[in-house]
Formats: structure tokens, C-alpha cells, sequence
């Protein structure tokens, strides 16, 4: 299951985008409405392609914080959950013109993850029988991290570390700025704050050996053919048992299961949020 | 040519993208250079796909932000040209921890603005030597809308409406909500301030004769076919010569150019900006 | 009929206010208050001079930011609506260290908003039988701009453009830098987003003909003599029908309505914002 | 001499102004210099009316933020001094873009503080040969206190409290909330930090008596007659001679001068900020 | 009693606080609850050492602002009351993940505010019968100003002014700055806001006399014995009679008493805020 | 060596503290100062008491953040380098209105920070012949952790989690919500994002041997005896011979070395934040 942080880490993300779209009011709808208050209507969401739904904890919380007292929302698919084109997504009641004030931002961020949800749920199918995880990376839209991390959890994908600060990963420039791998390792180990999981970069199985010998908890095999991990895993899984092991570099839907064969703990993948276009989901007002 | 906001604008983001990978600090770099001042480095940005590159004054300010003093950035490939595979893009050079903490932010912002000045460019290809203009939509990424709508620009696009108050528009819930479209209409130039653009959305031929007659200064012709378009603009034209049209609803590269054949003045579409996949772009340090 | 922003736009601007006036507490009140809880009051809001009343949506959510739950505001006199000295404008419920925290910045945006809608009042007026539209300008004090603006709907005039963003304005410094009129529209056209109105400024009857020629959609005379705009006038319609007119500099209260006289569409006027004393109005305890 | 507070506190105003103006971007001025950047240009302030200017270090602030590189700034009228129509008050160089990006906003507050200056320097000049002096109140722009209260000081005028919290001031309602004058001090004395001046507001002897016995530090004189007064201050300065008297409450231009003449240690007035028109003042690029 | 600021000036603290523990998010609560939304749990605040309890206002705030429907709060032990080891303080009633995410940032404040309550409820226990108050300075935990000091309200101690801009403090710095004490105050009461007390430092009798001379409110004798101040004190009140005086420099519980018993006003101290250890409270989840 | 997290992260606290310090100005310095700027001035930072200086950093960026250009900063004592009363640590240049400005709030700051590593290495210092290291907890002062905890690596410690999301710690209350530390293990395990380790508290063997069992990365061992954990550790780490082991729980100066040769990892304390009195340190102007 899929967690979102606290509202008090959210919110302040939905109000930037809420003002961001309606500057300094919205034109057209609080110019319908200038002279008599806005009636209540009600709209639908409705899906326009095949696709997982992720987001409508969102799309709520955007017209809570325009009309707290007046929203309603109720959810015919749940968050989630799989659907195609036409189905009724949520039915939502309040005063028209906040309907049409959220429908933009709600739409956007919902269509946004929905659409790494629909991807990453492909990717998961391809390996859903193994015990290989696919994991995301920080590869992702500046300022939604945490939610388009979110939807890689909604589609069935695990987090990879969400900052600079809540892992350590030790990567080709790190090595050669520290002058070696057990130089690095040795010097993280002694500066970083205690609890952190240190994951090294190997490309070449010596880097592999050197990095495991020298405490690496998580070990990145990045670019390497799936012959030269099949053998070299097991090795490595020798040395330590507790090793977590993680495949990365140029892995697509293709070549995923057979890189998933080889053992490996994790496969990471950028392509389910760079890649994705949006699922294509539409806001309409029906009374 | 492309414009971005001035700094003062655009600067509350780039602090805000890079406190979100920062965190509390960069547990790996940050550990290794505990002990001794990090020398100042060296480090290429290198493009890995084809493509356009968008997003570099970007770039450049965020390394700025980190270090004001000691960043320095050189460009090889401008603002907007196109590279291939191995084109050198810049080379930046900084303490080596400046280098590696601004790396993933300036890089994410990089390889997203010129996924979309690429698809963006694609498109604009398509109908370079005819007079209609591509031009995009409000279906932006949260939070990016301004640098998403620079992207456009980059990639030879133009932008519509930055918001919800730069423009009316007129869709089908505002004339559903107005009881017609001239009463939108009428409602809108009563109480709107006076020098906003009046766009109206037609699906049919009598909505556009209904718009036209009511005085909008901008029709968007909504998923129209090509053959009723081709006989409607020259009348919509007749009835008023300074009215701008514009095509939008599923409107894909291959069907772009026979739209723009119709005469229209814009085509509009989200996909330049939803579905382009990001442009892969690496960082090396060199030195 | 006037229109605020949605309040997610307005509060931040409603709490930066309270904190200004707060600092670190209100040291009268809170002392008064500090034995034993604040017992329930009322207060009256009192109108002590002639005038037209705009900001009464504003007072009420000073307060309720101030304590959610127990505020209460009955009005007496409708926003917009004029009234004479002793009349009650309004009626308000809340603990008493309430009413005292909110008071001084609840009637300072009362008093400043009303006093620009009694001065817009008495200029629209003057020109109310004739389709003349009186128009505000760019300058509003600092921070302040959106309910200044809505300040000037009250009092029965309309807005010009909000910002450097939602129009484009062709003054004589860009005419200059540009090269002259027909350039400087010209190369607007080429980098704008679309859907702005280009306004531009001439101040003479030659720079007139060559904007409309150029293609502005609204034309500003500088300055320029009743005399000189009776005769213009009817010359420029003829190139363009749909242009809009603007008259502006140097217009009084007692010049207004001959300019008017000569068919222009707008006359626009800095005065009612940066001439306007504050309407006095003061909030009394009455239990 | 008047003292504006550190940059760090009025940067954060400053900021949000050019915001509020900027809005996305300037359109028309960066349209123009799309193509090719903005040469250096100059421009001029020029004063247009008789007035007091004010505001100066505010202007070279708000285009220092703009571009902190390339503005020059020279002043010829400097703060606090009184000019006439047509003098030069400033020249300043930047690049053409900054100049019209900042334009409004420098002549917004520079407009709004020098017309307070002016409008203070009135009251001020009618008795200065006096030792009464004249102070401001708490009904200031919200927002723009500081600056507000720092034109009072250009004007030669002195401020009163800058808010709830840097002294006690028990007014009627205070009063009567309290169950009298004296538990009303008793009870600040008791609960507020120690440093604070009381100051309390009488509307009759009576009152004014019982403050000073019960400890005021200062006595407001609300509304009496220049007889009563006249009567009555030196009665209060016998009971304590460190007594400081302020007279308030509906004193003019015309009838300050015979209110000082009480002896009257300050009189206040909001009118200087509440009834002041703006100062006139144009930019005119010149290169 | 003690007073706390608005909320609204309060809870920009509370929300920063929190978003500093969570992060991006509780991983170990969050991940327990992922699967099913979490139970109404319980949870006691038992105090664990002897000491005064400062701080509840704020425990409560936290809650709600993290949950502000479900939270529920029943004080056993009041603001301000003392309690033993095994006291039950609170009961608080609310989904269990709320309470796991608030429960560090909760106590960290209480345990805070509880310890500088206890120490200063020590110093004025011992001059309880005197009327000497005991007052703080400005060395205060940055960003916790507002609340440290009203922690010292809460354990029966006084403010002293809360920032540079409430008081006037006039030190040796300044004196030497200036040129002499008179010179200060003369240069300080020109341009000062007028309604603020003037203190001096004085650390000879010398300079004391001058201050008093000038027109000091308040004169800290500075690290004087207490033989020098008992021949001062009446020396210097009958100079001035509302002269406030206040003792200040290493004074410790041990030497308070006898300082008092020179007549002193005031005696300040930092050690209550300095040197306070936490009070050790904990929080218990029992259902 | 410590680190601080880059300035972009460190900024907005200091910020922060200055205007808290400042509110709207510094009215004795700024009062001075009024009429000439100014002069530069040359400020001294001595110890006066035995203790280790932590913050050095910070109270030269505090300066700078005032004035950019004029400020300079020479170390006599470098950080985290111990002293004696009377030790000059650093000679500050600026002009005076600077010094006197941001002089509270730096030393504020300082005597915290270095109050903190004074304690931290009292405690460092009774085991530094160990391979057990000293870690702090999250009883932090609310908005200071990452200070804070830079003061304890300063101090010789380590760091534990910076807050609830770069770590997992599942205790009493978690295990108690799951049903168990299997259970809870499980579920964490499934639900967070992957790179984090698993810390779980034990109370009893039983408890230590079910979470080693059910894969915890560390296991804190909460108050128990030095017997028991001197039985229990051997057979823990037979068990996992990587497990890290913690003890925490009323762990004193005095017991520190026992429970150290107990042959733990981490002894875990929150003293040295909770119980640290601030080092006494002060500026004096000598120029």
C-alpha cells in the first residue's frame, strides 16, 4: 500500500500550485458568478484511457483547501485500481465555481501520477512472480518528489532513497574524488550520521569485490550484462549474505525479466517517471 | 527567441528544488570532504539522445545559488540548438561538493525542459513553412507551469495563457453554467477587467456563429474534423477579419500539418509538454 | 458587481497584515485578559463621514483568522452601498481580546478600500448616463494592488490590467528602445504569449494611425486635447472598428465628462487610488 | 534624521512588490529585448510638484534586487530635501529591461512616501519653533508600516508605537473592560514585560487625574478643547513632572499651531498618512 | 499568569517544528499503518521529575494542527501547576499514527518550556516576599524567543523587553559609540520612536548619576556589590522617583536574596534560560 | 570532522533568528547612528569559561547576511578547538551598527552550540580509548536539530536520525500497535522506502533475540543492566555478526565507561543537548 505524507508537508505543495494557476483570480469563472453566488453543481471524473488511478487523495485535499466546508467527494474507482476509458473515476459536489477554480490543478496532478502509476504497474507485471523489486530514483520533476514517488508505490514499485540525506550512495565521481572505493566507504563511515545505509556503484566485478570486503550494504551493479551478474551475484552474495544487491543502467520492459532472473534484490529504473506520458483523464460538469 | 521570468521570480524555485534533494545536506559528499576543503573540479554536461537543448540559464543558476562565487559555466552547444549523442553541451567547473550537490536538480530540470523543446520541435517542424502557430496548453506539471511554457517557447512553439488570469476562456461548463454563449460572453466583458483577450470554445458551427456574433476575439474550434473546419473558417473569417481560430482536441504529429492546411491561426495541444519523455543528459566530472 | 481572489489568494496577505500590527502580541489587550478567559462582546461598525463602504468580505475574515469559531458579522449596510455619518454598517460578535487584536487592521484596509470607492463613485457618476468606462492604472500602493483594484469595482469603475503580464502596454520608453511603433508591436507579436491585448500609447495623431495600422487592439491617447480627440476619434474607428480607446493624463474630476463627450471607450485615471483619503469609520465596544 | 530598518527586514517587502507587478514576466519589455539583450540605457527621476521626496534608498533597493551588477545610482535631490516641478531628483544606469521591469514599483513607493513627507512637513513646519511635537498612529497602509512610519520621520515628524506590542496604550474599551482606569494599569503592570511605557487615553479631567495617580507614563488628551487642555496640563505636570502629554483627536492643519500652544508635549495625527495624496514623480529614460 | 501570542503568530513555529521531525514523512509509523487506517488510540503525558509544567497550550496546538477534527485533550495537572515523578499531566485522545508522528515535537517543547519554568519558579521562590521581580534578557534559544519567555511568566518571573526594537538599552558599547551616557540618551531621544523606556547600563555610580541626570526610565547597575548598591539605590531615587532600577551580572540563586534586599526593582538573569535542563516528561500510549 | 548542511539549508534559520532579534529594528543602535553612518569598528569574541567552541561558522554568516560587503572575520581559536576563560577566539570587523545588531543573535548561537560540544566532550572523553561511540537522540530544541547536531559531532559524537523519515526506529508503542516486533518488522519492512535501516528498541533478551531474528539492522537495548547486556551481546552478535548494538536509558557521565566496556556500539544520550548550560562567552568593542 501506497502512503502519502502528513497534509502539514502537502498542503504547502497544493497551495503553490493552486496559486500558480489562478494568479490573481480566475476571469472567466468569478466572472459568471459576479452577481449571484455560485449554485451547487456536481462533477465526474471520468477515464479517457486504460490506466491505474493515482492521486484522488489529492484531487480532494485541492477543493478542500478552496471550500473546506462545502466539497464532497466520493470515489466510484478506488486509489489504485485499474480502469478504462469511460469508467466513472469520483463524483464531486460543491459550489460551481469551485469546481472550476480546482479543476485544472487537480486534473494535472492527478493525470501526472496516474500516468507513473499506469507505467510502473507494466514494468512490476513483467516480474510480478519474482522476488525482484523494482525501485524508482531521484530522477524526478523538481518540486514532486514526494508524489510522484507516491505513485511509484501506487503502481506496486518501491522507493529508492527520496534525498541527499536519507542514504548514502557512493557513485563513480564519489570514488574518484575520495581516491578508491575503501577510501570512500572509510570516510563516509566515519562523517555520516550513524543509521544510514550505505550503497555502493560497481561497474566492474573487482569494484564489486572491493566495495562488499569493504561493509558496502547495497551494491549497485550498474551496466552490466545479465551474464556477468549471473556470475558474479552469487559470489557476492557469498561474501555477504545480507548484501542487497541492485541492478541499474539501460534496463527496459524488455530486458527486464531476465535481468530479474539473475537473483538481483532491486532493479531501478528512471524510465516509469521520466518516461511516462499522462493518463488521460477529463473533469465534467454534469449538473 | 525564448524569455524567461526574471531571476526574482524564477529563483524561489530553484531554492525550493534544491532543498527538496538536499534535505538536512549530502551525507556522501559532504562525508567525504569532512576533513579537507573540496578542490575545485571540473565537470561536463553531455548529451546522450538526440535532441534540443532547453533549460541551460537554468542550470547555470542553480550552481550560482550553491556557490555564487566560485561556479563557472561555458557553453558549447546555445540555448535551443540541437546535438547528438556525445555532444558536449558545457563544462562547468566548482569546488568538486558543489559540483556533486547541485548535479541531480540542475540535471532533472535540464533533461525534462528539453524533453519538451524536442517533442515541441518535432511538431513545429511539421508546419514550419504555413502560417499557423503551435501553441500549448494549462496542462503543465504543478509548480513548473513557467518553465514548462519556456520549454515551448524554446522548441519554437508559442504559449497560451500562463493562467487562469491572463485570458478568458470560455469552455463548455462556463456557457453551461451562463445559459448560453452569448450570455457568457456578456457576463464576462461586464465584469472582467478590460483588456483580457475573450476566447470561447465551439464544438459545433452554431456555437462558433453564436461566439463570432457575440463578439470573442479568439474561437477555439473543439475536436472539429478537417473537412467541416476547411468550410467554416473562410465564413467565420467573413464575419469577422481580426478573429483568431484555433484547433485543439486530439490533434497528433501525423495529423498536424493537414489541420494547419485549413487555414487556422493556432493548433493547440498538451502533448509537447504530457507526453514528452525527458532528454537524457549526463554529468561528468572530468577533473 | 465586484469580485475578490479566492481566499487562498487573499490570506496570506490578511496574516502578513495581522503579524504587522501584532508583532509579538498585543500587549494591552493580553494583559487585560491574562487572570481570566476574555469574556464574549460586541462591537458596531460606525461610518462617521459620507462615502460608499467596500471591504466588508475582508473585516469578517480578519477576524475569523483571528478565532474560526466564535466570530460573528451581521451587516448592515451591503458592501458597495453608501451611507451617511452615524449609520451602522455593521454588527460583530467575538471574545473581546478578539475584537480588540483585530480591530486597527480590520478598519485600516476598511477605511483605505472605502475611501478609494467614494472617490471612484464620485468620478463614474459623472459620466453614468454615457457609455465612457472609467478605468484605474498601475498605480496602487505596494502590496496592495489586488484589493485596491476590486476597491475600484465597488465604487463602480473597472480595472485596467493587473500586472507587467496580463497586457501588453507600448509606452514611449519601448516605442524608443524599439525603434518605433511599428517594430516595437512587431516584435510583441513575435515573443508574447498569444493571448494578449496590445495596448499602446500615442501622443500624437501620427503615432495614432500608425499603432492601429500596426494592429493594436487598444489605443491609448496621451494627453491629448478634447479638441484633438474629437476629431481623431472617429478617424481611427474608421480603420478599425473594433479598437478600443483610452484617454488618459492629467484628467480631473471637473475635465472628465468632456473628455468623455468625445465617444471614447475608457478614460483612465490614477486619482481615485493615489488621491483618495481614507474613509473614516471606527468599530465601537458595545458590550 | 530618519532610519529605515535593516535591508534583511524590508528586502522581504520589497520582493513580494516586484512580485506583485512582474506577476510571469513583463511581457511588453521582455518581448522586446527577446532577440538581443538590453543595451545599458539611463533614466531620470523628475519631480512634478512641489513636495518633500522620500523614498530613495527604496528605489536603489528595488532595482538592486533586480540586477545587483549592473545599477547605478546618483542622486542630485537627497532624501529629505524639498523640491520643485521639472527638478532632477536622481539619474540611474542599468540595462534598458531592469529599468522598465522596475520602473512602477520604484515610483509606487517613492510616489506614496514622499506625498506622506510632504503632507507631514506641513503640520511640522506650523509649530516648529515649538517644543511641542508631532506623531503619527497606528492607521497606516497595511503592510507599508515601516515605510509609512519612516516617511513620517523624513517629514520631520516622530513616530508613536509601531505596533500592539512596543507599548501599552488603554484606550475606552480597555477601559471599560477592565471595570475602571486604574484596575485597567493594574492589571498591564502586572502582566506585561517590565520595559514598556503605559500610555493611557482620557477623555475627561477625571480620567486624566486617575492615570496619572494610578502610574500612566503618558496621558493621551482625546478630543478636549484647546480651553480644557490649556486648564489642565499643568494641574498633570504637578502631579508628576515626567508626565508626557499627547493631544489627539480631530486636529487640523489649522488648528495644530494653537494645540501646541497648550504645552502639549506630542500631537498626534493619522492625517499626515491617511489624507496624503501621492507625491508627483515620473521616470524618463533619457539613453 | 502567563500569555501567549495569537495563535496565528504562533503556529508558523509549530508547523516548522513539525515539518523539521517529519521530514518527508514518519517511514516507521506510516509503514505500520500503510494497510489499514490506524486505530483511536490513547496516550498519558506522565511527568517524570519534579518540576512546574510549561507548554500545554502548545502540546495541544500541535495535535490539532497535525489532526484538527479527531484530536482530543483533558489536562489533569494545569499550565503552570507543579507536579511530582508519575503525575499524570494530560490524557490525549486521537488516531494512533497522530500521535506517534506528534509525540517528539510535543514533548521536545514541553520538556523545554517545563525546565526554564522550574528553574525560575527556584529564583523567585526566594524573593517571593520581596518586591524585587525577577526578569529575562535576550539570551534566548534562537526562534524560541516568544515561548522561552513566556515560560518564564509561567514559572512567576517577568519579561524583559523581547527584542532590539520594544526598549531602548543603551550598554557600554553604545555609550563609548556615542561619546558619553549623555550624548546617548540625547541621540536616542531624537530619534527614537517616543513611546519606548530609555535604560541605561551604568557600572559606576558615576555613570549611574549621569543616566539618571539625562532622563533614564530604568538604570541597570551593573555588577555592583551589593554594598554599593544599598548606598546608591536611595540616592538615585530621590534624584528621580519613578526611577526604575534593575541589578543585573552574575547573580546566582545563591547571592538573589541579598541583592533583592538592597531595594533593587529588578534583578535580571539569563541562567533561567541558559542553564535549565529539560524537565523529563514522557508520553505513553495505553490504548 | 562536523559538517553543516549547505548554506541554501542554514540560511533561512539564521534569517529567521535576526528577525526575530530585530523585529522592526535595532531603535538604540539605529538611534545613534542616525544622523552619520556609522564608523567601522573592530569587535573581540572571548571565552570566559573552560569549554570547547562550536558555531564559528554560523556567527560569521550571521554578520554577513547584515552586510555582504563590510564584514571580516579572523579565528584565533579554530572550531571545535577547546579554551580557557579569557582566550581571544576571533576579531570581528565591520561598521559598528553591524556589530551591535547581529551581536545577540551570533552569540546566542555560539555559547548554545558550544555549550553542547563542551558537554558531548566530557562524555566522548570517558570512552575514547573505546570502539563505542557516543550518539545523540531526537530530544532536539525545536527549529535547532540540524545545529544541534552539528554542536555534538563538533563534540566528538555521532549523529543518530535526523528525524522520523531517514530512519526507521520501531519501538515500545510500534510494537504494540503491530502485534508484535515480528510483525512490525514485517510490515515496515513491506511499506518503506528501501534504503533505510531497521532499529527496533528491546526492553527484555526476549525482545532483543525476536528482533535479530526477524532482521533488524540495529537493536536498541533500552535500559538495561550492565549485566544483562554484558551476557546478551555476545550471543546478539553470534547471532548477526553485523547487527549494531545501542544502549540508551538514563545513562550518566558516571556510568558511561561501564556500560561502554560492555562492548556496545552506540551508547545513545540525550544530555548532551537536553542538560547542556550555554558556554559563556562575550563580545567587547575595542575599536
Amino acid at each position: 500500500m501506497a502512503t502519502l505524507p502528513p497534509w502539514l508537508i502537502v498542503d504547502p505543495l497544493l497551495q503553490q500550485w493552486l496559486q500558480e494557476d489562478l494568479g490573481r483570480g480566475d476571469r472567466t469563472t468569478q466572472s459568471l458568478f459576479a452577481n449571484t453566488p455560485a449554485p451547487i453543481g456536481q462533477a465526474k471524473l471520468i477515464l479517457k484511457a486504460d490506466g491505474k488511478v493515482a492521486g484522488l487523495p489529492l484531487v480532494e485535499r485541492v477543493f478542500q483547501l478552496l471550500d473546506p466546508q462545502n466539497f464532497k467527494f466520493e470515489t466510484v474507482l478506488s486509489e489504485g485500481s485499474s480502469g478504462q476509458p469511460k469508467n466513472l473515476i469520483a463524483t464531486m459536489t460543491a459550489p460551481l465555481d469551485i469546481l472550476l477554480m480546482g479543476e485544472r490543478v487537480a486534473l494535472n496532478i492527478l493525470m501526472r501520477l496516474s500516468g507513473i502509476a499506469t507505467m510502473t504497474a507494466q514494468y512490476v507485471e513483467k516480474i510480478a512472480d519474482l522476488p525482484t523489486q523494482l525501485v524508482d530514483t531521484r530522477k524526478t520533476t523538481p518540486g514532486l518528489r514526494l508524489l510522484e514517488k507516491y505513485a511509484v508505490q501506487v503502481g506496486g514499485g518501491q522507493n529508492h532513497r527520496f534525498g541527499l540525506d536519507d542514504a548514502v550512495m557512493i557513485k563513480d565521481n564519489h570514488i574518484q574524488a575520495a581516491g578508491g572505493i575503501s577510501q570512500a566507504i572509510a570516510l563516509v563511515r566515519q562523517n555520516m550520521p550513524y543509521p544510514l545505509a550505505i550503497e555502493v556503484e560497481a561497474e566492474t566485478p573487482e569494484q564489486a569485490f572491493e566495495a562488499v570486503t569493504a561493509g558496502a550494504d547495497i551494491l549497485m551493479l550498474d551496466n552490466m550484462s545479465v551474464a556477468m551478474m549471473t556470475g558474479l551475484i552469487p559470489q557476492l552474495r557469498e561474501k555477504n549474505p545480507r548484501l542487497k544487491l541492485e541492478a541499474s543502467g539501460n534496463i527496459t520492459l524488455e530486458t527486464l525479466r531476465e535481468v530479474a532472473l539473475t537473483g538481483i534484490d532491486y532493479i531501478s529504473t528512471s524510465a516509469t517517471i521520466t518516461r511516462a506520458p499522462w493518463l488521460d483523464i477529463s473533469m465534467k460538469i454534469t449538473a
